[in-house]
């Protein structure tokens, strides 16, 4: 099996760590392709970085479909450009917080995802909701930056502690989902202090995508998620033009 | 990797059925076993028939787990007893209901769910509704006894679908859940019939349960699903008493 | 008019106080009769509690029916089978959480249920959800074991009495709901002591039933309460077989 | 036991049908008191008929509870004035729209309210909304004025005969309820008929009514339905100023 | 454009805050005209009065149509009558709460309403929920009545900012709606001090009936809203009878 | 007032049709400045052309209000990179579908936004359901493409008809939403022809914008739509990188 993993912010050391993630938890004949974006922020934060991401993220699943991926993964809390990657690609696409939610949802009834600044708490909670679990799942930011994640000086895992330790015990949260690619490397040892089931993205969304195609499942192409029209895209760098992956 | 599938009624040829679809979807290291509750109904067609189906496949989840089990599933789309296998265990549990509607969420927006009688529609629709999944999935029933499945000169599959049919044409289903374990043989023949993904829930829990025992997750014990108190129970069976595999 | 009230745990004295005010509200024809499952847990704390006293309650409401009884009440908060007892039964079946909210729902906009203890918040607050009382009724759990309200030593009416405040000052209950059965003869004394209208469901769901039986009303058959399909049910004693009852 | 019920419009031979209703389910020993309000429109069909209803049914609520009745009924299925009246009166108040879907929610999963007008149908969709129905109940109108349900010559019955058929194969009800006052005579037979239980919100209010005396329930008074703030109210009649009950 | 503002209340005080407000961002062309009720309580504080202040409002809207208003706007936060004005009037007719969180609902995800008095936050919070925004706005009340907004002798603006940090910080408020037509002139002094937007209901209303003057959309008339029936009312005085200004 | 609408397709003939609809309904003093993106598609139908047409809307957003623009109008169904424009701009942002529903809101309890390929009916039901519309609002598709509206041989509008009377026939809806920025033209003809309320998104949008811009709110930026924290975008073309109009 081929697993594309596309990290659509264009740090290349955050992919490393999503990489590693992913890795540890396929399986033997699972074959992890992990990619940066070429293009777009460097970390997405909100939904303005979020829109910048998108046509560089997808160029990466239609490269990587045609290279023989069979599932694609978007390695970023936000789900960004999810809908739009299903309409792209004939693989199953997968985003790492409806992975995690889901997965979450089948060893707790109460759940919160701990993510990174308080400006993407809110498209988060939007997620949530869409995902089904809007009455079973609270969004707490540790206000902490994205990339501080990487840096062991920052007090980016104690900010972390403390929404956790808040989430236990005010939110009474059953399990833990932690709510950014970039902490995919602390589920296990969170899980360990804390003593409650803590729930990465990056992982989850392996596991899941595995699991679509062994079943032999890919997204339905009768509805929203229908092949995009052929149609001419105006003023697009030919690098990345979508016209070109769809032929058109 | 071990997994428990327990067919919570008492019919075994439907248990060669489940075993089968099981197997052909499990990774090669993973052995599959698959047991007929003790007790019980020959089928589950109504909440009646799940009150009943209860205790034998609790017993049974105790006993799989003592055996080396790593993770359970119960193989009736009610998803018969899931909360009480889920408080009993300490692996995780999974109901084929919920492997199915989560499976069916990352491939489609809007997909219908074919169970078999009238009667199973509405614990089905609550189920969907608790899922998460109220707005994206309807119900429908094919009128269909359970084990008219296994019948080759009863009109099941006929009936399947007409109902097929008209849950692409008016509900504008993407996507096919097939809601019931019998029914576990028919998915990707019906995909290819209708030219959707048909989603059988006993092969996605197949897939959850490897992803939950490779993630190392279990069910959360901080909350609904609290270890059993210790208490005397009255009037049970030796065989299956409740008090014996916890140990009390 | 006569009506069962069954008390699905198998403490015969948490019966008598289910009796007590089952019969303070009666009204002047009306035989009621409180009788004590013979099989199951001795209080009912959680999921796995409820599954193992469902057969022994489904056990009393056939042979109360058969006895005579015009309507039925499961005297535990968690509404312990109510849906298998309808299915079952042609008589009318209530459960007393839904009693107490449907009754609650009438005095107040925004009510409280408190229970006993954590593990069953939850169930609590999802058959809140269930009856359409999501959004105006909050769950708290007082944290104490069922069986320790009977024991005049414990501090469980001080515990009841710190959720009740917590619940006027934090939820602005408008009103209480006591989240147990063998809270029954708590009711006036804490309503006057918090001068708030606090609701019982065993005694609510005396009036319910006598009101359903004089307005001759059963429950609906013709979708999921539908009567039993008669099949056989294997590996059961015979004193409780759900057989025998049915006549299959 | 003394309940008051008031025909919020002003045609007295509906207070008559309703009365005779009421007083068929009532317990021996309770005083029905039914009156017609003397101000407003002699029936109410949508939202500018109710908005008139609302202070001459005001005026004999408190005209009720000081000629010592112990609960109220607004036997109009709009539940006209509803909240206003559980402010104003100490003793409890009840609809029969929320008296009819809280009895009809004991005994059925899904049902249809079928009223009168298509004016009326959404004000009642937002009430079985607000009473935590929506998933469970629709709404339909069979397109007859109130006060043809008092004209044999009129095709009224036959116009709810058509609905209620439809209800049960296109809305799958279970069970259905009258959705207006005017039809309180009618339950039994439709039931008998369609073979469906059929729910009367005004003998449901009555058994509800009387539940409430015995149980000592009444209103809550520290939210949203608080004792009025005495203050000038200008221009009203003296005949119905609320000033005056209240005695400001 | 000819717009009738009616202050459902009976204090002329009032609607001198309330036009004030209107004129100050009424369009050029735009001809505000303020008017009081001419019967009803001096302020509306909860359901009692509200059901007092709708006569005398719809007499308002009445003439205030046949006047030549192209539009109406009904200036109490609990959008009193709302429903009966829009079936009596030909214009359309925008009360201030939908107005408020329509406006408020383009420039923020969450925001909360803050209100005057306890018993007013229910029936707000049901407007919310009914417009849509149940999610997304949280009400609050500063326990302050109407009346004391126009003395400045009472601590009602100090209540209000209380309220407003509050919301800032607890509910995480994006921006504040000011939940009283007594508050229109807060607004602008509001925001800059605590630096989120403020939004005044009365303005807003303004603004939004410019609007559906100048697209030329009228209130839809064949569903909830249709025309009265022509009818007898009895016992009502001459000078506000409906029947009068429908011409029946 | 100076009003900027972004057609974010690239096809300039639709702009031409948009800024004739915004300038029929804007107020004398109104500037409309009606723009055509320069990158993307050359009609946005369904998720992935959305993805490519936010970047250059993006440019146009930060070009007008640099250029003077006090409000800004997104002027596609979709409401295209809403959330990143509102995120970005200092000036509020409204989407024409937000703009339509919020006033069809205003004069009707129940409606049907008509779109027109089948591909847009998902993502517009979500948008509905997020502006708080799902239960009083469905989404139909005539199965148009957008392109065809602007050819008088198609038979676009004779589907927008056949859909039109099946959404008053079937979805009983009382007012019409028109689902595309390309039929902004056709609101008053289709009135006329059904009589009922047509909405048109685009007219709508321009006089909620002035709105705004008289009550002097702007977007909150204490939250989701905080202003871009300042880093590198890579691989973006210097004309529409993002970076630029943000000066970071």
């Amino acid at each position: 099996m081929r697993i594309l993993i596309v990290n659509p912010n264009t740090t290349a050391s955050m992919t490393k760590t999503i990489a590693a993630a992913a890795k540890a938890v396929a399986a033997p004949g699972t074959d992890v392709m992990a990619v940066t974006s070429l293009m777009g922020p460097v970390s997405i934060e909100g939904y303005y970085d979020e829109a910048f991401a998108v046509p560089g993220m997808l160029a990466e699943i239609a490269k990587g479909e045609k290279g023989g991926a069979q599932a694609a993964i978007i390695a970023c809390f936000d789900d960004t450009g999810l809908d739009a990657a299903r309409a792209l690609a004939s693989i199953p696409v997968i985003g790492i917080c409806e992975a995690a939610v889901a997965t979450a949802s089948f060893i707790a009834q109460r759940f919160t995802v701990v993510t990174t600044m308080e400006r993407s708490r809110l498209p988060i909670e939007h997620l949530v909701e869409r995902y089904g679990m809007g009455r079973r799942a609270k969004v707490r930011a540790a206000d902490i930056p994205v990339l501080s994640l990487e840096d062991p000086a920052s007090n980016a895992l104690e900010r972390l502690r403390f929404e956790i330790s808040a989430a236990i015990r005010d939110d009474r949260a059953e399990a833990i989902v932690l709510g950014c690619a970039g902490m995919a490397d602390l589920a296990a040892q969170l899980s360990a202090e804390f003593d409650v089931p803590v729930v990465d993205g990056v992982s989850a969304a392996v596991k899941h995508a595995e699991g679509l195609i062994t079943l032999g499942l890919t997204t339905a192409k009768n509805g929203a998620y229908a092949t995009p029209v052929a149609k001419p895209y105006l003023g697009m760098l030919e690098s990345f033009s979508p016209a070109e992956p769809l032929k058109v």
